[in-house]
């Protein structure tokens, strides 16, 4: 078991030592207060001497407030994830907040991850790309604990959410690739139950339906990542009904189609097949790829999912809300030009 | 400020409520204690209906420990550390701690973020690619708070360590190249002061001076990343020494190089120019680098890191460690064989 010996030693004898005021030494120690360089040196160097360490949990316990957010994230795979993960760090840490992170391996598993960081009484929560129970997030509001949910709707939970236009993203997907000539579309998506694809699949398949002449020849799930990508293009293309477009739900299973495309089963990438990615991860650009793909805005939902949280943190009367993020479709190089 | 309305409600109302014993609401909300299934739902429902959360933060002033690991990352960019994130994630999660996260954006704020995390009383510390100062090591160590450095040696410091043998990648990648016919070798780092870049620059410089008619014709820090790769190579080909073969620190900048020297100028690799990364990132496997690159083995390490961090919170009296994993060269594309 571990001994926090430091938790004996008191604020009083550190001032002393430093030969400052007691307030001097909790100034010291509370991010943005008021202290000068050379006193603020005093008192750590007094503190160090002395293992001195004040107790932010301590101070929790009186203050109600843990400047802890909880962070669950669902998703790892795709850097867009880790990404966001990297800027909810930097962001909130410079309001003032630490993140308390769990990994939920499924997304059947998230409420035993939110119910852990409610335990630790985080003062709010952040969901990537999972959601919890009905339940659970009725438990959060009623307790003043604000959620956000990022990359999920919130429909019927009492939680934020932060997600795409994903009927825009589907719409321009299609009237892009119908106009540069492609006729057999097939979608390549991850886990069948995610919401934010059902969305787009159902927004492809209406562009779809007004566009004569087009249609949808696949619709499989259960492929997600670079090695799914590469497999599925060979059974899509060997298929009875081979697509002459493929649209995949994340950037690194496009990238694998257009590997397994172009290397194992030698087709021109974009004359014989088109190849759209989504996401917009930095790979997407490299020189070897140029894939063509949905720019999802990552630095917008970051934006509102934190603007939200802070504002329900500081007022936890404000009501959750959907905030929608606008995609914008890069032209590279897997889809050729409409005007070819 | 935030209000944790949850607080006022006590384990006897649950138990109440919930017609269970006091004990049985305890256990339910005890990592790994024993409770029946029925038992717990029960318990559950009625937490549910009164708002009741377990606070974990008041039971570890009790206990003294918190059973939060804090983790400062000091490099996000290479998909390498975000790999060890996540498993650390689900790694100390699995034995009952949740990971406190840190961002330090330089070396020189680590210990900013040590200091932030110390006052949340994490029972130990992983820190990422960086180091904390030797008076800082020192306080966690007096406090009996074991600290592990990953990818960092920790020499002079209290605390344990897990980096590679740096001298043997160094050797083994020198060896191969020379193997193969190269002799012009230009190194690329990133920061300057990284001691385990300048372990292996060392290693090179050695093995370079035991291979007769081969030499370092550059050795160029401050390039990391896939952009700056793909802007040092046209740098390091136009100078007056060319070299015949590229080490990189990581593979990302190694995947820029390649992009760069075969797209922006056009360079036959391997027969041109060789390229070598550091980290086997799966990018680096994908169908169109097929980089040969030093296997760094994440795994051992996070096993490594794991073991010695839980050993030394059960037992505080354990000294700390150096701990060195073992890195394997991964012969793919962008070297020539050695028999050709």
């Amino acid at each position: 078991m571990k001994r926090h010996s430091s938790n004996k030693v008191t604020s009083h004898e550190v001032a002393a030592l430093a030969g400052v005021s007691r307030s001097a030494v909790s100034r010291t120690f509370t991010e943005g207060a008021s202290v000068s360089a050379k006193t603020r040196e005093k008192v750590l160097n007094a503190a160090a001497e002395l293992g001195y360490r004040p107790n932010a949990l301590a101070r929790s316990l009186i203050v109600r407030s843990t400047q802890m957010v909880g962070l669950v994230m669902a998703e790892w795979k795709n850097p867009f994830y880790t990404r966001m993960l990297r800027q909810f760090s930097e962001r909130l840490q410079a309001e003032g907040y630490q993140l308390l992170l769990l990994t939920s391996n499924t997304e059947t598993d998230v409420d035993d991850a939110v119910r852990r960081l409610l335990q630790y009484q985080v003062d709010g929560l952040l969901v990537v790309s999972a959601k919890p129970s009905e339940a659970l997030a009725r438990e959060c509001a009623n307790t003043g604990t604000p959620v956000v949910l990022v990359n999920r709707l919130a429909k019927k939970l009492q939680a934020s959410s932060v997600t795409c236009d994903n009927a825009q993203i589907g719409r321009d997907t299609v009237e892009h690739l119908v106009a540069a000539g492609y006729q057999r579309l097939a979608l390549v998506r991850g886990a069948p139950g995610v919401l934010t694809n059902i969305e787009r699949s159902d927004a492809i398949r209406t562009a779809l339906a007004a566009a004569p002449g087009a249609k949808l020849v696949a619709d499989v799930t259960g492929y997600l990542g670079y090695d799914a990508g590469r497999q599925v293009v060979a059974e899509l293309w060997n298929s009875a009904a081979p697509p002459d477009a493929i649209i995949c739900s994340s950037d690194p299973t496009a990238l694998g189609v257009l590997d397994g495309a172009r290397i194992d089963l030698g087709i021109d990438v974009p004359e014989q097949l088109a190849v759209v990615g989504m996401g917009d991860i930095p790979q997407s650009g490299w020189g070897a790829y140029r894939l063509t793909t949905v720019h999802l805005p990552v630095d917008e939902m970051i934006d509102l999912a934190v603007a939200d949280l802070l504002a329900r943190l500081a007022d936890p009367g404000l009501p959750p809300r959907p905030m929608i993020a606008h995609a914008t479709l890069v032209n590279r190089d897997t889809v050729r030009s409409s005007h070819s």
